[in-house]
This record gives structure tokens, C-alpha cells and sequence, in this order.
């Protein structure tokens, strides 16, 4: 059998797809093979398993999450206010970020009924908390506060992506503007 | 054939639990039927189809899930600072709250494919954010600006059930409290 000319990205990118459409129950190797027009077998030059891919497009999914929140953090020397309000604009920046909302509200919803998925997201909500929470840090919050406060920021952007369709527009900037003001205010 | 002594409800419970632990795609009506120990036949003396009982599913949790804002919000003369503060510790009331929570996360991962469970879920969330809204309202912030705490307020909520894995049982005491004083703070 001739060596299959496509790449592992390739059936990462078409499981991710399905994923997105129809579900993990639909992301099956025989209808992935159908669909990018080579035969079941060169799956294997590729993947042990229909598990090996799934575990493929959650690793790709969490570097990606995770790389994401790397660059902005770290990469540069931006002020913490800045990448503050950074991410709370992240859900509003146009079609890419729209794409990385759907992708990432497949996995949650797959999460739910599957160890292998549940372990990831939970590891990349991890991740991001614990990013957010330096930035409160460096702000002046004390560790506890730091760590509460990054979860309402966290918390505003999962359920921004998640309840997407309430509010127009600019209820959305004005809830966005709000939240800024809110999560840095001192009380007291 | 005899007229099955099922009644509609005990098919729309067990639809609701196939749905939890396996997904919409699981919720055929053989596989039902077969569950409940009764023929597929009998399941047409209640519903015309299994459209007709995903929408008995739906409409079921919507006017639970309304019923209660309602109950909880006109039933009684509670302060609306009260009413704030029970809202924000719905996500922790025991093993009640955890299965609404498991019934609706299973519903919103269904509404991500899935037109009339999304037109459902946007009716749920449009309906407990403005009654939000009003507790807002009735505390003296202007219209737009209630509303805005309100959707800050439920996101907390949606997102404190999506990410309940996130932190210890202090952490998210600590953060309902935190929740609790911003959402209710007079900016400048």
C-alpha cells in the first residue's frame, strides 16, 4: 500500500472540523478517511488508534490554548493593566477568535462526558487562571485576591464565548468596560 | 395493543438522562424503549415523534428553570441584596444544584448543534439575566448599567458550574465573596 501523501495535521485538522460539527461520537476514522478521500489503512501509517488521534487534537488544542497565553505574558514587556484589558477583549477579536471560541466550546462540551478531554481542559483553565493571577499580582493584590480576581476575569470570558447571543453589540462593550473597571477596583 | 402505563413524564426522564450521560445523539427512541422495558410502539401514544419529545424535554427544563427565577424573585419580598447574594451562592447548594447544573450543561452542549435547543438555552439566559437586571435596578444603578452587572453576575454563575474543577472549596468561597462585593460596588 503506497505511504499516504498526507500529514498527521491534516487528519488532526479534519477530526477537528467533525468535532465541531457533529460531535465527538461522529469523529470516526472510517468517515475521516471517506471524507479526505484516502483509505482507512493510511490512518495507520499515522495513529495507533482512533484514541492516539483524539489525544492528538487535544495536545495540539491545549499548546495552542496555552502557547497563546505564553507569548502574551511573557513574550513582551507589557504593562499587567495592558494585558488586562487585553484579555478581557480577546472574546471580541473578530473571526479568529470566533474560530478558537468554537473549537474550544467543542472540547468543553466533549469534556463532559470523557476523562481524556476533562483532563486537558482542566489543565488549560488551570493554566490561564494561574496567568491571569500573576498579572493581579504584580498589580499589587495580595495572593488570595490575586487568584479570585483572575477567576472572574476567566470566568467573564468563558461565559462571554457561551452566551455569545445576549446583548447587542455595545451591551457587550458596555459589559466588557464594566468588568474592566471592576475587577481592578480596590474596595475599601 | 394495550396502552402503556408509562406516562409522557417518565420518558422525558429517562430521554434527560440518556442526554446527561451520553449525549443528545444517544436519545433514540429504541434505545429509550428498550431502557424503560416497554415497545417502541407504545412511546407514539404520547409523543408524535422524537422531535416531539426533545421539545417536551426542553420545555421542561425552561419552565423549571424559569419557574424558579420567578419564585425565587416575586414569590417573596426578599431585599434584592438578598436576592443577589442567594444568586451567587446557587452554584453551591448541594446535590440539587449539581444535577441542574450536570441537566444544564448537557443541554447547552446540545444547543452548540442544535437550533431548537439553542433557541431554548438564549430564552433561559435572556429571562434570568433581566430578572437580574431588575434586583439591580431596584438597588439604584441606571438601566444600562444593570443590566451589565447582571450578565457580570450570571457569567460568574454559568462559568463557576463550567469550571467547577478550577480551586479548593475556599477558593471559591473566597471568590462568590469577592463576586459579591464588586457586583454591588459604587464606582467612583
Amino acid at each position: 500500500m503506497p505511504r499516504s501523501t498526507l500529514l498527521p495535521e491534516d487528519w488532526i485538522t479534519a477530526a477537528t472540523a467533525v468535532l465541531i460539527d457533529r460531535g465527538i461520537d461522529a469523529v470516526r476514522v472510517d468517515l475521516l478517511a471517506r471524507e479526505l478521500a484516502v483509505t482507512r489503512g493510511s490512518f495507520y501509517w499515522h495513529f495507533k488508534d482512533r484514541e492516539d488521534l483524539l489525544q492528538a487534537v487535544l495536545n495540539g488544542w491545549r499548546d495552542a490554548a496555552t502557547e497563546q497565553v505564553i507569548h502574551r505574558f511573557e513574550g513582551r514587556q507589557a504593562e499587567p493593566r495592558t494585558l488586562i484589558a487585553e484579555l478581557i477583549s480577546l472574546p471580541f477579536r473578530g473571526r479568529a477568535a470566533e474560530r478558537a471560541a468554537r473549537i474550544e466550546l467543542a472540547i468543553r462540551a466533549w469534556a463532559r462526558r470523557d476523562a481524556l478531554a476533562r483532563a486537558a481542559v482542566d489543565e488549560v483553565d488551570a493554566r490561564r487562571i494561574a496567568y491571569i493571577a500573576q498579572c493581579f499580582s504584580a498589580l499589587g493584590f495580595a495572593i488570595a485576591e490575586a487568584r479570585s480576581r483572575a477567576f472572574l476575569l476567566y470566568a467573564y470570558e468563558v461565559a462571554e464565548s457561551l452566551l455569545a447571543r445576549q446583548g447587542t453589540a455595545a451591551q457587550k462593550k458596555e459589559r466588557s468596560a464594566l468588568l474592566q473597571r471592576l475587577v481592578l477596583a480596590r474596595l475599601d
